[in-house]
């Protein structure tokens, strides 16, 4: 961060930390060195979808760099013996955090080293949770519509972080990695990782045909090919996606519609292994006795099958046994073949419906999100709870919460913009007014110039004064509207004794008085 | 940090940034994962003395968790084609900074994780430069006076971050790791680890003897020997002490006068060598062909000498070439025996005298220090170079100068405190006021507590309110002397409708009414 990115991050900083103080919340600050027992204590240290940097010092001991600060802080407040008197508790900080990701993009959209907001509530029950993690999503909406970016609240996927549910807060933007859905009147927002929809039946009519083999011309291998030779849409057919568990090595096979894709976040999460599946290299095919095209739903040794609930919706599938002249036809699901489990697998789009209404795309920045954790860390952490009313140590019921510091000034600068360079809203402007100072060898222009610096800088305004007097005025105006600040004023020979106050979303701007310069700023 | 201990940080953060700002420094942030080959350019990955943390990514690309940020913030510069217009220009951050420390100690006086402000300036040259460090010199003590610390501007030696000179800033305290000596006219005040002082001549009047070797008790071994046998002070004596080079494993034996000790980061600096030199080992001294209490002062191999200035201050020492039942005697530098060279390598101590001044001894807490680093890094790094008015591109003369917030923090409790809690300055106050309320199951009482508060709050105050109903008034006093915020205000029945005000610093309080509760705070 140079000195004007500096400031902007401070001012989010300030008004992230205003909102949190409102709602009762403290501020803390735990070590980003994190001691590694910690994180075996809840097991993170296995859970390999979470991109942890670690380290050990000349003892050898080990320690993780904070990505998150779960351990941290519940680590911190089973040291002391609450009662249910403290709480509800929130604990936030500002702090460094990393993440070894493959690829770092979009300026400070995902970096390895930021600084994040993270809060973390302790509360006695469900019930209570429940109004902290209302009350925080209140103070998260405020927080972004303060600095300038209206959010959609997203239902969303809790990765490594564990709990049942989680929103993210998501700025609509085109460079965005966050993909949702929503209904159009409001009522239901998903990411695509957990998006619900309904598999409409394809072909209830039809009567379940016997199961066959049948020869089929050796061209017809993808689903494109299926489409031209079959002539009939690509719901009709059985898709089988490979992919193997890091850990255990186990070979996973996705069956599914041949309409739908695997969305891989959904198919771990049905299997519990959230992080830990990659795609099936073709030596993996090859020692499954198999290859790509030539997959079976069924019957290949030890694979484990988990099938899409859509494969209920369809009736006489062609697919699912395909060699090298042959495939099967009429499969009908339960009758012909089954899976371990079925379960919701696949990936939700535009025109898909959520109870009956159709969902619609959307695409965005996610810069919050906020966590149900529940007992998922005070369950596993020996001492992290309180005593209750009845006496009765019990576990604490959790909740965390984020804010990417440097992905909302981001964000900013990505909705608040225009071809010659950033708009900064008030609330986060680095500096309130741009001071021009142009013709400054004229010494009266000058004079009117350092003046009008000195009574703003005397009426705490906080003004960047562009005195220089090598470039021309074409590069400064240039200079003014790149850096963004939301007032421009300059004073020049042609502006005589007055100075042009002009808005950065504005073309024109008016000259005023030295004497009422403030007036407009006050009121901003 | 907790809540309390994170306000003081700000607070203390606060202070340090005003000051900072008022020289027109600018604050920026550049990240703790310092790309390793930054290092390498300044082979700074080489030394010792600096307890660095490493850290690989998935990609196997090197990190160092930054220390100092010289080669961060050199690198950020360099980026710009900046000209002279541009200097002098001082950059700082507040950020984290790692060392691997052998032992934490003191609270949050040696950690190996914490907050420092470091700023870096960028001058013309050698004058320039000198303009900017003693506006940074009175800049810190302005800081540390305003947090509440009386500070000595210690000369110190440089160690691992380069350079030619530096002072550290010291709050005398008996906790403190930096011990110093000065002369009482303030003239002169040095770290023991450079203070400079004069080798008087111990016997100036004898004339040179003949060298001889001679039978000498076997009993007779350490200086403490040499005074009971010979009945002369250890002045008069050789002594010898063994190190290794840890990089090179060349084999050092300082030779010096028997009072002095070695001050091994002064025989460093005489060897260049800085943080290089470890104790010699049993191991090293049988490898010389000697051992303890019987290495001489030359003709050890391969070993270098190095002696101390005082040599040539005694005529016909005693030692130098102990056998079994043998000494040497008469031995005088220059003639029987000579090293590669004669440096100030010992420690001066209280009594010592500096340009003939009486040296006093002091030990306190190293809160700051400030760096000239001149070349040091401009030189090692490619393109560290400005545009100077006649066209040609000349390095940056630097300096740099840095303020650990924690063991800021932790020198104003170590100074002010007593034997019930902390007692915190105003300008650093977790809270401006500590309103404790007691009896609050009466009506009336609980209702002035609560307007009390509000008022407070309204005012602006900072105020902690104390409404807990199950602990007792000693337990809330005990806490509220613990914490140490400057004001409590009481509300009790036995207050009735007025508030007890009464200061940290003092045993008794003053009954005021509400109304004028807001006075002694506004006028604190």
């Amino acid at each position: 961060m140079l000195p004007l990115g500096q400031r902007v991050s401070q001012k989010i900083t300030q008004v992230i930390k205003r909102e949190m103080d409102a709602t009762g919340a403290q501020e803390m600050l735990t070590p980003v060195l994190h001691p590694f027992e910690l994180w075996k204590e809840t097991n993170r240290n296995n859970e390999m979808g979470f991109e942890l940097m670690k380290i050990a010092d000349r003892r050898e001991v080990e320690f993780v760099l904070g990505g998150t600060a779960e351990e941290m802080f519940v680590d911190v407040v089973r040291k002391y013996k609450l009662s249910y008197k403290d709480l509800p508790m929130n604990l936030y900080q500002f702090s460094l955090k990393f993440r070894d990701e493959i690829r770092a993009r979009g300026g400070l959209l995902r970096v390895r080293e930021f600084i994040m907001k993270d809060a973390y509530s302790f509360d006695v029950d469900e019930a209570a949770f429940q109004k902290s993690y209302e009350q925080i999503a209140v103070t998260y909406k405020n927080i972004f519509d303060k600095v300038g970016l209206s959010t959609k609240r997203v239902l969303a996927d809790n990765g490594y972080i564990g709990g049942e549910y989680c929103h993210e807060y998501v700025v609509d933007s085109p460079v965005g990695e966050s993909h949702y859905l929503y209904t159009e009147d409001g009522t239901y927002c998903a990411h695509t990782d957990v998006a619900e929809f309904e598999r409409t039946k394809v072909n209830a009519d039809e009567t379940e045909k016997p199961f066959e083999t049948f020869e089929q011309p050796q061209w017809v291998c993808t689903m494109e090919d299926n489409e031209k030779h079959y002539k009939l849409p690509k719901s009709h057919f059985l898709k089988n996606v490979v992919y193997k568990h890091r850990v255990t090595g186990e070979i996973i096979i996705a069956v599914l519609r041949g309409d739908l894709e695997v969305n891989k976040t959904k198919l771990e999460k049905a299997l519990d292994a959230t992080g830990q599946l990659e795609n099936a290299s073709d030596e993996d095919l090859h020692k499954l006795g198999t290859k790509t095209g030539y997959v079976h739903s069924w019957g290949h040794g030890d694979a484990r099958y988990i099938g899409d609930v859509s494969l209920t919706a369809v009736k006489n599938f062609i697919g699912g046994q395909k060699e090298d002249k042959t495939d099967s036809r009429n499969v009908n699901y339960g009758r012909d073949f089954s899976c371990e489990k079925l379960a919701d697998i696949t990936m939700a789009k535009e025109g898909d419906t959520y109870k009956g209404k159709k969902l619609v795309a959307g695409r965005g920045i996610e810069v919050g999100n906020i966590f149900q954790l529940g007992y998922h860390y005070s369950h596993k952490m020996k001492g992290a709870e309180f005593t209750d009313k009845d006496g009765q140590l019990k576990p604490y019921y959790m909740g965390c919460y984020g804010i990417g510091v440097g992905r909302t000034l981001a964000a900013v600068v990505e909705i608040h913009h225009d071809d010659k360079g950033i708009i900064w809203p008030e609330s986060v402007a680095p500096f309130q007014i741009h001071l021009v100072g142009l013709n400054l060898e004229d010494a009266a222009v000058k004079e009117l110039a350092e003046n009008t610096y000195k009574k703003l800088i005397g009426a705490g305004v906080e003004v960047l004064f562009d005195e220089r007097t090598d470039v021309t005025a074409g590069e400064k105006f240039a200079d003014a509207d790149l850096i963004g600040i939301p007032l421009r004023a300059v004073v020049s020979k042609r502006t005589g004794d007055k100075i042009e106050l002009k808005k950065r979303t504005e073309k024109t701007g008016e000259l005023v008085a030295l004497d009422s310069l403030l007036k407009p700023i006050q009121q901003a």
